[in-house]
């Protein structure tokens, strides 16, 4: 399946619009059209049934060390800035970005090497002394560079912005002069490309080029991937800041204890929160894939320490189970365990559950959910502060002063077993999904082309939307064939039965064969047309979306036949 | 019902919690926790389906006009800065501001004059000149203000802050030298404060004194009620800045043409939305009730401009009829037609729907829902540009340069009629719901004492929220009166039984009574009890939470009882 006709179905049958697109849209903001808001709800409502609501607490689910409780939460967007201080998020939820003074474009500094390796500038002009990025050692000749430089189809065309190529006299004799005065110098390329980079040595030093057009970067700078925002009227943005969270996790954690408190949970539970989250991407891509307002829904689940990797196990596989419930069947889905290096600090296992969605390149995949076990780490770290990143799990960073960091609430997050009397902190494991994005492996994974009869009977490319019955925006659709001879009565009184049971649509307008190609790209699993026949003896067909197989059932059964099916 | 008593059972019960508790909490700000969650899961539900998918368009609702179609959208939080401007929010949706420079409470401008009124220090100085605050014309004497400024007692105990107080003779002199030049001079009360207020009059004219401590107030600044942030890597906060939605709205208006072309939907038609908006309140206050981060259920209903004035009207009725449905039937309800100068100068009607929250004065009711009449205002913004305020409805604003002052998008978004080919600018009728403030106005409704027997037959006051059934966190709770003779293994049976269908809850731990008072606080409305004689002719006791009547069912039509009575 091409990407673009998925894009151009979701626009045109109101699944996702881009977000204030009259204005132009805003970059990485997607808003959800009739159909889609529908469809996500279902897919949130899914997950909150199958993992909160619907969860019997009574037995022990399968390959589960226990039975185990589940409750839901739901925080808000903007809380406490200490809180982000304390997970690490004020810290290490940054890139350092360079920006290029002359096309100013940007760059992840941690990318922008790796692009210039690969920049036709950079190419062109190693060729000028028949070395490739690699080499350490190139012997340099200043007019070799000079005419690059100056040729329209080489250094003009190619690297525009590049010092040599815009004054390369001035350029060239920073060069000259340092290997004047240091004739044994040895050049790489990196060295030289700085070199060629560089008008104004003695004010600026050596400059990275811009691997789009060879301009010069600017310093790196730290750009943090939390949207800041202030708070209050007295608003002082130097002190008066908070974040919109970028994830849901931490509100759950800073609510522990009020959890234990309220409830008569008792560990094993798991925490459950569905919500917004933002991240100020830098390239948002991909559809909804890499959006820079997205939703959540995550689990925090807390267990004894002793039995903490049986649950990241259960988890894993409970999860993974729970995508292919709900249709992402096939081989696009797998289940990738993080190599140890991979691993945050404080995590002994880490899995991903991801989708080979239709816009990466062959073989690869793209995220939808990761289960991690993150041990003691998020309760330590809001008792006793920033913990320290680099070094063995649960040693506090000390500042200057001798005291942890960012300091934590100091509140005991401790959990004290009723029975055995054991106090320890619990270890979590988090199932984190992204319901935008397994939203949109759905809408992938449910765009079909098949060949159906049209109308006349002539076999025709059909666009159906093979979505898994729970998560379908509607449940069936009801037809009168013609708008008169009193079947619009008959499939009104359908709906009407249908309604309270089921998001329904009724629709008497054009062919019927039109009809039901509107509600295969829907993703109507059933069609109930009242006919000719019906009149006579009150059955009316049922079609199937997918097999395109037509049946008759009684008028009055129409309700019990649709819940049987949809399950 | 004393506000109190229902914020503590908040807590403890895990209804609500402070945002960011254990850091000190954060201003404005409240979490859902394990029953919050699932009862506001309940209420927007219950609107979505009332208001949308449970919707009958096949039929005319009563007292509506015709038939409808209601349809849904989910859009971004973070939009397209420019919808803001064409909106009137970045313009008008601000407050002034000023601030006290001496005990540095924030006042808004507007409100000042009318807190100087009543407050302890105005009032003892106007009684040393025998005025009232409302005198023209006052008589003044420095010997008696500067006897009032000394005094431990009035000047310096009610105004540390006032000029006249902290420097009397100084402060004094300014207004002296005045009367001396100008011997006519006629002091009003508001001018003479002022003086009171100035000690600097040369450097900073006269002062607006502080209604808390007679301080001097800062310039009014405007302070806009938009969460503002800035979005991409570039982010120059003068430029590059968006804002957090205060409305759901108008996400809702700029789509309305993706809308109508992804769609069968004609005029007259709805979109709903449910979702977070963000408004920066300068005091945030009463519980939920004003709270920084809400969330609200809009319905954008778009109909000719015929009949625009009968759809308000059954929007109006409808609207009230749902929250009555919803149980909130008594006297505390009200329906408030706005008065022709409260009404925006685009709407001919605006109703109010108000609750009488127990944290407000008696006979003081707050907003629940509002429902306006807002004419082609909004779609017509959209179109042309930010329309002015305060002249006649839909005369665009000119800029110096003779253009709009916000330039709309250009789209057309008018409609037209295909059977009549008339094509029109829609109306809109905007029934905009708080779900925060519904769930509030539902806690306060449900919270009741009364008197039942306890275990022992005594007869003790017994805190129940009688919520209506639909909204209730949790549907039933299943107990074995003991916890041995096999009564858990039949209890469990019957939890499975209902799980599927229900949100159910489980306990055996500790005394039957005590189980029974926990359900009555969550709002449980049906207990289902597995006794001795369970055992033997296998009937379990149902009992009512709001009767307390019990009866006997068998356990196989468990389901069939809840379903029946739950509805």
């Amino acid at each position: 399946m091409e990407m673009d006709k998925l894009v151009s179905l979701c626009k045109r049958r109101g699944f996702l619009f881009q977000s204030s697109e009259i204005y132009g849209g805003l970059n990485g903001f997607w808003d959800y059209g009739p159909l889609g808001v529908e469809l996500k709800r279902n897919v949130k409502e899914a997950w909150w049934r199958d993992m909160v609501t619907g969860h019997d607490d009574s037995s022990v689910p399968t390959g589960a060390p226990e039975a185990y409780e589940m409750t839901g939460l739901d925080c808000t967007i903007i809380m406490h800035p200490q809180v982000w201080k304390v997970s690490g998020h004020y810290d290490l939820f940054c890139d350092m970005m360079q920006t290029c003074r002359q096309c100013k474009k940007l760059f992840r500094s941690d990318h922008a090497w790796s692009a210039l390796r690969n920049a036709d500038w950079v190419l062109s002009f190693a060729e000028v002394f028949s070395a490739s990025v690699d080499d350490e050692k190139i012997v340099f000749s200043s007019p070799d560079a000079l005419r690059w430089a100056k040729d329209r189809k080489r250094g003009r065309r190619l690297a525009p912005g590049l010092a040599v190529v815009r004054n390369p006299e001035v350029t060239l004799s920073w060069l000259a002069e340092d290997l004047a005065a240091n004739p044994d110098m040895e050049l790489s390329l990196t060295t030289l490309l700085k070199y060629m980079a560089t008008e104004q040595k003695n004010k600026t030093g050596l400059q990275m080029p811009c691997p789009e057009c060879g301009g010069d970067l600017t310093e790196p700078r730290e750009f943090n991937l939390m949207f800041k925002t202030t708070v209050g009227a007295l608003a002082d943005p130097e002190k008066d800041f908070a974040f919109l969270r970028p994830e849901t996790a931490q509100g759950i954690f800073v609510n522990f204890k009020n959890v234990v408190d309220s409830t008569r949970v008792r560990i094993p539970f798991g925490i459950a929160q569905v919500g917004k989250s933002f991240r100020n991407e830098i390239t948002p891509r991909n559809f909804t894939f890499r959006s820079r307002e997205f939703e959540q829904m995550e689990i925090e689940f807390f267990c004894h320490p002793n039995s903490s990797q049986d649950w990241y196990r259960y988890w894993r596989d409970r999860r993974m189970k729970w995508y292919q419930e709900m249709g992402l069947g096939g081989e696009r889905l797998q289940l990738r365990e993080h190599h140890q290096d991979e691993l945050s600090h404080y995590s002994t296992g880490t899995a991903d559950i991801e989708y080979a969605f239709p816009f990466l390149a062959a073989g690869e995949y793209g995220e939808l959910e990761g289960i991690a076990h993150r041990g003691d780490f998020d309760l330590r770290s809001h008792m006793e502060g920033k913990l320290d990143e680099k070094s063995c799990p649960l040693q506090v960073q000390l500042g200057a002063d001798g005291k942890p960091k960012w300091r934590g609430s100091g509140k005991d997050l401790t959990y004290r077993d009723d029975i055995s009397n054991e106090r320890f902190t619990p270890h979590v494991i988090e199932p984190s999904a992204g319901a935008d994005r397994a939203t949109l492996a759905f809408l992938c994974e449910a765009y079909t082309e098949d060949e159906a009869p049209d109308e006349n009977g002539k076999m025709q490319t059909r666009v159906v939307m093979k979505f898994h019955p729970r998560i379908a925006p509607i449940k069936a659709a009801v037809f009168p064939l013609v708008k008169k001879d009193g079947m619009p009565e008959v499939a009104k009184e359908i709906y009407r039965a249908l309604k309270p049971h089921f998001n329904v649509f009724y629709d008497e307008k054009g062919a019927v064969g039109r009809r039901y190609r509107r509600q295969d790209e829907a993703g109507t699993p059933y069609c109930i047309t009242v006919d000719g026949q019906t009149m006579q003896d009150n059955t009316v067909t049922i079609r199937d979306r997918d097999s395109l197989e037509q049946w008759r059932v009684k008028v009055e059964d129409c309700v019990a036949e649709i819940r049987r099916r949809i399950g």
